[in-house]
């Protein structure tokens, strides 16, 4: 029997999470945690506002696992891991910081972008916050977890892909200098890279208050839908762009009926298609889909100690597979010092 | 009983230890550990050029416990502590890194100093390198090494006080948001906070070439002394400003006898005193220093399997402090996820 190739992906504990969530990552997670063994990271270190508000970072830990469950994750085929309880990855992270030089963050775009945003930007209007060290270096932690479990595949969002660049250069740099301790990990961006809010912003996001959200019940979803924008106006029987309507664009990637989608697209752009309609169809779609997701996470909401033994399970079996790591990495590095002698 | 008053201190394993070191730090160690518990850490995670010689580096672990042990340090009273076989250091460091703003960083005067050696200055004929990640961010991890053993004095070098002030302001800023953990620690500068190196120069220091090592034997020291630099070109019975050459200084910081350099410096400065005499005597009087030393490295040096292990139970007593401190930090931090339910 061949060892099978080892995923490591995840996200970090800010709140529950959405469709935005679901049909960028989750959905494809929930396909390939048949064929690779998943390490499913809550990453709890690497919260910008921690310091700031750790009751609401403790507390979303819970809303991620339980949203997990919810998309259809299995706790026990994979690994569900909260990162601060592997102290591992702050000694790989420690390790690695002397082999990645400064410069590879300062030219991370990624991060000079979430820095800015984190400062205010250019908006007098937003409150101006300290950049803690940590944010400055998360990049160095990411890379570690990636690298913790030796993950063969990371499926990760597009704006993730250079942090994918800097663990291949670091896997590639190690193995070179030391030894050969780490598969050179594949990056897999989801279906929908990026989906738009409920209020046409280029981004589904909770900070901007414009998320449908896994955990919404078959109302909420309604009413949120109700009052979505619907592309610029136009007429109820006026031809559009398909693509500048966020209504019809989660009907693209949420209703499972390829041949209606296509033959509405095409409705939309020859006739036109009043936004009423499409909402109450995008709410039957959605509401279909959520629908097992309520009743899974209700049925795990109801018995949160076997929850919190699942995810103990997962951090324990991920540490055995993290520690073999550090002993590889240790051996490398040489740094067993009280064999010598 | 009250508990006594913990120490921490320690220095990078770049090499064997010279004056500089004696005379700034170990005499004071010596004389401390009868009164604190002293942790004593050999921080082999912060050597700057660490990937570029790991062999170098581990060798030196064992240079600088040798020469611990050389000048009087006691592995059995004290902990002779290697930081990165107590990987809590990295996890501690991960944590204060969310609590302390970047900006503090960039502002420390003493690593701009040490990024701009580092880089090669402005001498273009000095190799530049690239800064690693973790040069930028090493004054975290001296941080989290004083607070590790929850300590309340921290021997050092002048030029490390800016450390320990940003150790005091984290130890506040941590209790007063969380839990009161960490005591403020108080510096301690050694008595020579700073030795001119043999050739005159402002430091002794190995990458200068210009020391006297704790285990050089009685044959090279005194050769090393009859080539020293003598301070401005002087007959041997011009009057000269003692504080101008080096000998001079060198008897202050090691002739044991006050009265004895009282008298020569004053009759240096009125009659002048031929710099072959003033070697002479410096030279039976280091001689007489390091002899004893010299004996105590070699016993050492012969047994290296009890080393060995007197390093190794340091570092266990240490680690199980360093645990404690972890423990009271996940509690302050509400990191104890698994007890909830």
């Amino acid at each position: 029997m061949t060892e099978r190739e080892r995923i490591l992906t995840g996200i970090r504990p800010t709140g529950s999470l959405h469709l935005g969530h679901y049909a960028g990552a989750l959905e494809n997670w929930v396909k390939l945690q048949h064929d690779y063994d998943c390490n499913f990271l809550i990453a709890d270190y690497q919260v910008s506002d921690y310091a700031d508000d750790i009751a609401h970072v403790r507390q979303s830990v819970w809303e991620v696992v339980l949203d997990w469950l919810a998309v259809g994750l299995d706790p026990e085929g994979s690994n569900f891991v909260i990162e601060s309880l592997a102290p591992e990855h702050a000694e790989l992270t420690t390790l690695l910081s002397w082999f990645l030089p400064l410069s590879m963050l300062e030219r991370n775009p990624t991060l000079k972008a979430e820095m800015a945003a984190l400062e205010g930007g250019e908006d007098p209007s937003v409150e101006r916050k300290p950049v803690p060290v940590a944010f400055f270096t998360y990049p160095v932690m990411q890379v570690a977890n990636i690298l913790m479990p030796r993950a063969h595949l990371v499926p990760v969002g597009e704006d993730q892909l250079p942090h994918i660049e800097l663990t291949r250069e670091t896997a590639r740099r190690f193995n070179h200098r030391f030894k050969d301790v780490f598969p050179e990990p594949r990056a897999k961006v989801g279906r929908v890279p990026r989906l738009v809010g409920i209020d046409g912003n280029a981004k589904m996001s909770k900070s901007r208050g414009n998320t449908i959200d896994l955990k919404d019940d078959a109302e909420t979803v309604a009413k949120k839908i109700r009052g979505m924008y619907g592309g610029p106006p136009r007429g109820a029987t006026e031809p559009g762009d398909p693509d500048e309507n966020p209504i019809m664009l989660y009907l693209a990637a949420f209703d499972p009926d390829e041949a209606e989608v296509a033959e509405l697209r095409q409705r939309y752009a020859t006739q036109g298609l009043p936004n009423k309609e499409l909402k109450e169809l995008l709410t039957k779609h959605l509401n279909e889909l959520l629908e097992p997701m309520r009743e899974r996470r209700a049925k795990y909401a109801a018995n949160m100690p076997q929850v919190r033994e699942a995810v103990e399970h997962g951090t324990k079996r991920f540490r055995v597979l993290a520690q073999e790591t550090m002993e590889m990495v240790h051996d490398a590095l040489d740094m067993n010092y009280l064999e010598q002698y």
